[in-house]
């Protein structure tokens, strides 16, 4: 259907006011491009509905007239999901105005937010009443809750905590033809019929909009320990890994593997210091965290201490004090930025299971050095849950360009490895428009067929975020 | 469509073998009465598929002949999803044959089992590799880990780890044409698409036969502690628990609220002793565990002082013996058995936010006292989780038949309550052909459109387990 441009904006506006129904370029391009620049497009207008009732009355206005809609929160995931196609044809619906934090219950350990609502904004929500919300991730200060249930963020707490699909308890969210899913819940238990609020968590807003969600708030450990540990090998990190969890069980909250290329630049470039005395081949943050400060100290130690005597670990520091803390963890944080000064680099954001982790790497390392030799390997990621981010950084002295260009050759090396064992393409980014033909051809057949057959049922005109994911 | 029962059988026993298809009343009895005699069926035949193929076999054919199919596990549910109605023309597709462990990870902390493998069998099998599978429930012996994904089961330590919902990270299922969906994961972040598995999660069998799972595994605790605690009333056990919480954080595994009523009668009728030198009007079972021995004991001690200093609880004994703990649990477990010995009664298995619990159980204590004067609650459940089994016995000498008759009229009483406080009226329990009506009357009419499409798009000719849930 070809829409009427005027009549569309006028019948917006109608809905949510001639101020947020949007074309003028200098204020809608930021919502036009991603992030990192990999992704431009057109859109109609930038709608910023002021409410759920608003958000459905667009969505029921664009259903009716064929009107692609792409939601959009914070604007910071990486694989193009919030960014319209270059027709020009689609709105982008912004979430942004939704930013009531309904409820916050320190009984039921639940916090109502509305998909505006950005992470920090709810960690420090549920930190004022002593409470932990233990996603995070580092685009926190930006992302919001309607994108990190979306997209079933993921972050550097899954370990112990899980993905926003553990976190988000419930969601409120509007179907394409305008109908209010009330799917909120503030109850652990509750067992009456399919789970619904699963089905809008990490569909990218192909199925929907999520205008807010109930989010699980944990006891606010009493007393934390962090470590950064030099070993020999991604074998020796399992073995710490292995240990650790026996030793401290759920009380380990992050365990990130850090290959020496990946550290080394990060200091190179003057975005952190080196932990370590020595320079180990590979090294592992690993932060735990209790309620129970007594003894806890003593027993991090003594598991480090375990780890050397048997050979596991070759060196480690625990943090003495708070800035010690953030100087590892900024070191860790720091590895995108200091390969972007590097040069050019291809990406991965892929999962194994935790005990192949070993395995894929030197696999996927042998293999990518064949292909593209002189590139330098940046291996880093969430070890604790099988999730490594195998980034490549171009050889040095090679043209950018032309090592860029070969993204997606290089990415069918790695995940033709990947999916021999059984392992994602995404681990914690998504789908989104990158990895959209990727989908269709390694995932389950049978689990396609229900995909499909879920959106041609709650999207039957097929306007939310097409071109994504299916 | 009228089936030619004969020819039924031939196909069936053509497929799985004649062994296996079953019609001789004597063999197939068990199978159409669920276990506490409130639900009978008939059934045209039970079959038994010895493998995931074998499902697929049966389940297209039946997809073809619009023969229904009720799948059943251990045949345990307290809902009667696994029994088949009353017309005889609906096979049983029992899942009691895949009985596999297939897979057992300890580094993944991943086990997949097929569905026929039972909760215990499972709970073993983690054991052996020195993790804990910590799905715990009365019917663990027989109840089979299909039918606990199935129906989302619960059970007594979803405050630490979650249910179902929760503890199985990926399905194998058969939609209703035959098609295997093969979303078995090892992985413990994979965000590529919806969350396929977790509709089957809960779905009680009406949009495919789940024929594998995988199952989250957990370090295997070093240290229990376990107290029996005597306090004044439901708010003084919710302050106990958020103490608890602050204390212990995740380590907390039970806090099992228990009114006098519900623990004189087990006393009363020889089937547990009574742990506290007084008679409480409430008690708490409380236990937590952790990885970390050193201290422990001495912490969970300490969280009790400060409770009795602070007023929360009047007396607490801690388990000294393995013997002692089981004694705990005994009384616990056998509250329902108590309630049987005492006369009909009513029961409610419902949820409310973990605050409004106190309130849930003063409001609706009145009303049933009115509603049935000398009727007499019995309310006890899973306070960490605002799951409250909130059962009523019949008044002493009344007629057991006449109480049990208003068994309906009862339910509206304290559904109304429930759902006033925003709670769920089926907490772990399912829907089943039990609580279909109301499920209907009162679910929110957006998510309950959700699931009917759904229905609609995995199972369009309606053979999956016609008359439950939907």
């Amino acid at each position: 259907m070809k829409v009427d441009r005027e009549a569309a904006l006028d019948a917006l506006a109608g809905i949510v006011g001639a101020a947020h129904a949007l074309t003028d370029p200098d204020l809608i391009a930021g919502a036009l491009i991603e992030p990192r620049g990999l992704f431009r497009g057109k859109a109609l207008a930038l709608v910023r509905p002021g409410s759920t009732a608003e958000v459905a009355a667009v969505l029921a206005w664009c259903d009716g007239a064929g009107v692609a809609v792409t939601p959009q929160g914070g604007n910071t995931g990486l694989v193009g999901g919030q960014t319209p196609d270059e027709s020009g044809d689609a709105i982008i619906l912004s979430t942004r105005r939704l930013k009531a934090i309904r409820d916050i219950d320190p009984h039921a350990d639940v916090m109502i937010c509305e998909a505006g609502v950005t992470l920090a904004e709810a960690q420090a929500a549920a930190l004022d009443v002593d409470r932990l919300f233990p996603l995070s991730l580092a685009a926190e200060g930006t992302c919001t809750i309607g994108g990190n249930a979306s997209t079933n963020a993921g972050g550097v707490a899954v370990i112990a905590y899980g993905n926003a699909r553990d976190l988000v308890t419930g969601v409120e969210a509007v179907l394409p033809n305008g109908e209010i899913v009330n799917a909120l819940s503030k109850l652990r238990k509750d067992n009456t019929g399919y789970d619904v609020k699963g089905l809008f968590v990490g569909s990218e807003g192909t199925l929907g909009v999520v205008t807010a969600a109930s989010l699980r708030l944990f006891p606010n450990p009493r007393a934390r320990a962090t470590a950064f540990v030099g070993l020999e090998s991604p074998e020796k990190a399992l073995d710490l890994l292995a240990l650790a969890r026996a030793r401290l069980g759920g009380g380990v909250t992050s365990f990130e593997l850090i290959a020496r290329f990946a550290s080394d630049i990060t200091v190179r470039h003057g975005l952190a210091r080196a932990p370590l005395a020595g320079d180990p081949p590979w090294s592992v943050l690993i932060e735990a965290s209790t309620q129970i400060p007594q003894g806890f100290d003593e027993a991090f130690a003594a598991m480090l201490e375990a780890a050397f005597d048997e050979g596991v670990i070759d060196d480690a520091v625990i943090a003495a004090s708070l800035d010690q803390r953030h100087a590892f963890w900024t070191l860790r944080e720091s590895i995108p930025e200091a390969q972007n000064r590097e040069g050019g680099s291809i990406k991965h954001d892929v999962s194994v299971a935790v005990g192949d982790v070993p395995a894929f790497i030197a696999e996927a390392t042998k293999a990518v050095e064949a292909f593209e030799p002189g590139a330098r390997v940046c291996a880093f990621g969430h070890l604790g849950d099988g999730n490594i981010h195998f980034n490549v950084s171009q050889p040095v002295a090679a043209d950018r360009d032309a090592f860029v260009a070969r993204w997606d050759a290089m990415n069918e090396v790695v995940h033709a490895i990947v999916a021999r064992m059984g392992g994602s393409f995404s681990a914690e980014h998504g789908v989104g428009r990158l990895k959209r033909d990727l989908l269709a051809r390694v995932k389950d057949p049978g689990a396609l067929d229900v995909m499909r057959r879920i959106k041609a049922a709650l999207d039957p005109n097929g306007i939310m975020n097409p071109g994504k994911v299916l």
